[in-house]
């Protein structure tokens, strides 16, 4: 539909866009205890499917209450069948994804892992904007090994730049680090120019999808990328501190070694053999004992995002993140507010970024309102948009009332 | 009671015992499934308590699926929290227990740290007879690290002898990591002569407190213990896969660095400033997202095995296992079935161990007749005896069943 200006800010045309979306229907599969609620921070963590509600309910009653350890018969093949479901949804073929532990633990076991193979190698490549605990995780790596840690100088806005990879990548270079979605920005790096790049100096490369899998579809095998991580309480909607994945490609599977030898990863666990002996399969990077209640979490939210379809949930991520610049550029930029997420669809996730002096008082303030969006430092206000919950209607209520804050709030200040 | 032995092999013996339990009620506070269940494995996965039932029901429809994000403003403070309560379990006061990752990975943490701390001393003391993944941990770290493993060569029955570890430790011993109980024998060791001997040589002392926490009481301070770790999933009813909880002495706490850098255990995590900047706090040696599901059910088995008391449980853990090693001498030995386990109460744990030849066939048929024990490589079947759980009846039909198994299987095997 051609409609004016005018006409794309009025409510009616957010309820034209509800009413045409092909993933609507996906809301109602969805728990929502709290139907007023505007709640655009999906990305932070996502909602509960009514699937993993009742799968949930069956795990703790009938598998852990009732049959208690002979569950293990079934539980142990669950982290590489979850992990198969994953890799569907991040372009990975099977047995090269495994659901365990959390996403610091499982960048520094696959960190760690590619600095074992490129011994004489003494640089690890980051971005100065990339997520806290990634950032975190090599700088111990670096401090621990007498390593140097390169971080990038990127734009936070804008996002990675392939030209600055290119500069800091170099002979020396064992292993680089990045976010595919900036977690302020929601930037979109490009992962099969970085990941060339990466190649050409024989650098190991990894990619954290944490604010990717749910959002934007990843093509792992085909980009050639060597290890990724990532969370599964975002968009995946596995739940609060649902155990994360992590990715190694066939290619190296056999030959890298992760740090952390446990009896999950043994080949025959249950002999308890003398020695360790790791599995020869994708379990050969989990550790101890994975958590049941969460990796199957995670097996029903990767079955429903499956379920909506790669190229639908992606396409509904970008109308809701266009719809929401739209009305942004309207009511948000002319009361001081800058996006600081690129404008160019295909250079950006899920969530969309403003700048704001006082983004912090607004969050505070559109949460008393029961609209959840979030904070991150210095000055940015987060919306999060998850394709298979978030309505138009919500992109609509959230920027209004974000507005309608500014101005109130700009009134006091001068009052 | 005063009786002769042909009465204590009576049922009703067992019935007597139940009855006159003062733990007996306990067992109501659990959502046993199958009543007809005779469950001697909780030192495998422990049951699961009504009120972890009705707690994660609201985690997870409340706390997750209406107030969504919004709970991590009380979220953040379970991991330490739940560690207090696990601190109450073992002896260890306020501020010195976080729950959070896996064993293995708690155990990779802290004996790295440990490392740390001894630096120029390049030996680890370990028992052959150490729990699969405690082997696998520091036989990865002292490989990586060019160090010397040195394995202690225990009766895998009687446990770990204490005149054998002062032999094996010396002025390069870094770190001696031992089980408490033995997972095959449930032989219990002497912690505070064994942390004595570490302490002489200047070693640090690790400890694995999983077949402990629930079934027998530790005095981590009090012992002057370094560092422990241990799961939650067996005696402490927290269901499978739940994280497991780690000990750091206050002594220790700013000292020791653990190599896992992760957001959760920042400083200041929501800053995201540009460097690590580990916390003060316990929390220091936690590294990502924290399961909350698994850690609430962390605190509700924990806050269960208080309210029944440490010596109350002690006590009837040591009257169950005597009770069935009575019954193992008048009816398993005669059969052929070796107990390996000490007789001796103050050197044994929660579980009572029999060697059999055909012990892996004595397990299935079990099973069959919904009696769930469990076998260990080569020759054991172990009988996990729950203090808040098992009935003394439940003990009776164990051990009546095995021998009746093996008569069965015996006549079948001569006929």
């Amino acid at each position: 539909m051609v409609c004016g200006m005018s006409q794309v800010l009025e409510r009616a045309h957010a309820e034209e866009l509800d009413a045409a979306d092909p993933l609507a229907g996906f809301r109602d599969r969805f728990a929502l205890g709290d139907p007023g609620l505007v709640y655009l921070n999906g990305n932070s963590l996502g909602a509960l499917p009514r699937a993993t509600l009742r799968r949930l309910e069956a795990v703790i009653r009938e598998e852990w209450g009732t049959a208690l350890a002979r569950s293990w018969d079934h539980w142990t093949a669950l982290p590489t069948r979850a992990g198969d479901l994953v890799g569907e949804l991040t372009g990975a073929a099977p047995g090269q994804v495994v659901v365990a532990d959390n996403t610091t633990v499982n960048l520094y076991k696959l960190a760690c892992a590619a600095l074992g193979a490129r011994p004489g190698r003494n640089v690890i490549v980051t971005d100065q904007d990339n997520f806290p605990s990634d950032r975190y995780v090599v700088e111990g790596i670096a401090a621990q090994h007498g390593l140097e840690l390169r971080m990038l100088d990127t734009d936070i806005d804008q996002g990675l730049d392939a030209g600055r990879v290119r500069a800091a990548v170099d002979e020396d270079t064992a292993l680089v680090s990045l976010s595919h979605v900036a977690y302020r920005s929601g930037a979109l790096a490009d992962m099969a120019a970085v990941t060339e790049i990466a190649h050409q100096s024989g650098a190991l490369m990894l990619w954290d999808l944490c604010h990717s899998v749910g959002a934007v579809p990843t093509e792992l095998d085909r980009c050639d990328v060597d290890l990724a991580v990532g969370c599964t309480y975002k968009y995946l909607n596995a739940g609060p501190g649902a155990p994360a994945f992590l990715y190694v490609s066939a290619r190296l599977r056999e030959v890298l070694r992760q740090p952390i030898w446990g009896w999950f990863s043994q080949r025959d666990q249950f002999a308890m053999g003398p020695r360790y002996d790791p599995a020869a399969g994708i379990a050969k990077f989990a550790t101890g004992t994975p958590s049941i209640l969460g990796t199957a979490a995670v097996e029903e939210g990767a079955r429903l995002l499956l379920e909506a379809g790669l190229g639908p949930m992606r396409a509904k991520s970008l109308r809701l993140t266009g719809y929401l610049i739209e009305l942004g550029d309207a009511w948000l930029e002319p009361l001081g507010c800058a996006l600081a997420t690129p404008r160019d669809g295909s250079r950006r996730g899920g969530h969309v970024t403003y700048r704001h002096p006082r983004a912090e008082r607004i969050v505070e303030l559109l949460a008393e309102a029961s609209i959840v969006t979030d904070y991150r430092t210095p000055d940015r206000l987060r919306f999060g948009l998850s394709p298979l919950t978030t309505r138009y209607t919500d992109v609509w209520a959230a920027v209004a009332a974000t507005r309608a804050i500014i101005e109130t709030e700009s009134c006091e200040s001068h009052g």
